[in-house]
């Protein structure tokens, strides 16, 4: 089965590897989409050359369809499709015991720290394996594992129907939490700088504010009544919407961390104290949030169609990353595995 | 009867003062004792000039007994022993139809934006009046607002018993949250750089660090079986804290924000992804918070005694001001009211 390796000069190199039998406990699938994630892209410019050992197969948001199961696996059989959620925790740690595997301190992100899924053939552990409806379509079904960050980032901020988001940054992410906060049942508004994102966002039914040109919270208090935001969702890590992001909530409103800052941020603490805001960290997701990304998906609450900007066969997987390295436009891309 | 009123020139003058009939829904009090507040001395030097009209009658850490009352008032009598909660709330902005009057856009906080408690007579409105039980000594009962605060940050914490909790900053609030963490059952370690605060919190049953010397989190984990605080509070508005704060919790972990910090300040929020923390913001208490920090002083789990460091008649006001400008190791001076 081809495989994507990626070198540690950070070319990929098709390869036709042998296809590894399930042990116990473990599932081999045929890969069947992928996206790519803007982790992968990380990668792929070296800013994780810390983490990642080369040459290795990376890629974590896939669907596939079940060839194999290994001795003692019943959960799924052989031609079920299934999505992985690639969180493999070791089950033992502090935050293992107290019931927060997908922050486990010795966490296993496959497609990261182990072969990803960026191949024909991937044998992962069957608990992680997520079973599809059927009729859910397995390209759509590349977009359970952004979509349940979106889903987990919703979920902590414990937005509710008839409240007012704002979501501070258009990328894929951004942009799936602006839908899911939709389909929750709030009035939703994106900031984000650029018009090409800007525009998709109001074809999905969200208002749309140019931070650079547009005075944002007048236009949040414009659009909400008088009143400010609910929930504001940092995604862009961007230093001014982390100034920001304390003056666009209202009193006991939340602010939700998605984006990963990887330097100490000057953050408005004095608006937390007076509007008693909650500042609240996400990462990942939980196995409740597959479960609603993969439902949302099945009944169509969640279209992501328009959010793909591109689709690869697996033995082109490296125009995919030079066109997203060099598109400020694109969204997702979707790469073809199957053989 | 006396009242200190503070003119502009932060001179106290010494008067006697018509006693003001209480108007319908108000009571007229005889104040007992009253604390001198962090805030209080801010007015004092100068600091909140644009918000204090003067000559004022500063002061709102109070207890009294009440003289009169006004027509309709029937929740308390002549001669009851009360404490004012003294948040007096629009009832129509936001905020305050929220149910979030504590943190009401047009709050009068009284001793700050009207008349305080640095007066042989006061009159307040009936719905802020608490009534004290039988036996709570006035002089301890000053303590119920400074009381409220830290029961109002320990509840919004969510903290329980048997956590891990890290105090940063050992003023009266600082001290009067680890004291009421301690009772609530919480294990509790003080962050504070004043040696003297440190001994005092020792005696208290709280471990005690000093930031400038140690390895802070290094020593909670010591202290707590490897591993870091559920709890942190951040009471110092120092930098160096508020750059601490987020590594100090453990995942899932829980930052409040009780200091005022006035500027925005550098928050190391790859911490709080990382860890998925909640980042807490609180402000003055609720009418609970008062009910609580009255149950704890009348039940005795709390005895705020130790934190007693001067005690002044009305008349010498000036002193107890100048007194707790020049000392670091104050921690609560109250004024004798009375006649
Ligand atoms: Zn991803
Ligand atoms: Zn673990
Ligand atoms: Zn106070
Ligand atoms: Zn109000």
């Amino acid at each position: 089965m081809p495989a994507a390796l990626l070198q540690a000069d950070k070319s990929f190199q098709i390869q036709d590897t042998e296809s590894i039998a399930p042990a116990e406990g473990q599932v081999r699938l045929e890969v069947a989409f992928c996206g790519v994630c803007g982790t992968d892209l990380h990668i792929f410019k070296g800013h994780m050359d810390r983490r990642v050992a080369f040459p290795e197969v990376i890629g974590h948001e896939a669907s596939a369809t079940v060839a194999e199961v290994g001795p003692g696996v019943t959960s799924v059989e052989p031609g079920d499709a299934v999505v992985v959620r690639p969180l493999d925790a070791c089950g033992d740690c502090a935050a293992c015991r107290k019931g927060f595997g997908h922050v486990c301190t010795n966490l296993n992100f496959i497609g990261i720290d182990s072969p990803g899924a960026f191949q024909g053939s991937w044998t992962v552990p069957a608990g992680l394996v997520h079973e599809l409806p059927g009729g859910l379509d397995l390209k759509m079904a590349a977009f359970v594992e952004p979509l349940a960050v979106a889903c987990h980032d919703v979920r902590m901020a414990g937005l509710r129907a008839g409240e007012a988001a704002v979501v501070l940054g258009g990328g894929p992410i951004g942009m799936l939490i602006a839908m899911v906060a939709r389909a929750t049942g709030a009035e939703v508004i994106l900031s984000e700088v650029n018009p090409k994102r800007l525009e998709l966002a109001r074809t999905l039914g969200v208002a749309g504010v140019n931070p650079v040109s547009e005075d944002v919270p007048a236009f949040v208090k414009e659009h909400n009544g008088g009143e400010l935001a609910d929930v504001v969702f940092e995604v862009s890590g961007a230093a001014p919407a982390i100034a920001q992001m304390t003056h666009l909530a209202c009193v006991r409103g939340r602010v939700v961390v998605v984006a990963i800052v990887p330097e100490p941020a000057k953050v408005d603490l004095f608006q937390v104290f007076w509007k008693e805001l909650k500042i609240i960290g996400t990462r990942v997701y939980e196995p409740q949030d597959y479960d609603r990304a993969i439902a949302m998906l099945a009944d169509g609450s969640i279209d992501p169609s328009p959010l793909v900007t591109g689709e690869y066969p697996l033995t082109r997987v490296d125009e995919a990353f030079d066109s997203l390295s060099n598109s400020p436009d694109h969204m997702k891309i979707l790469i073809d595995c199957r053989g």
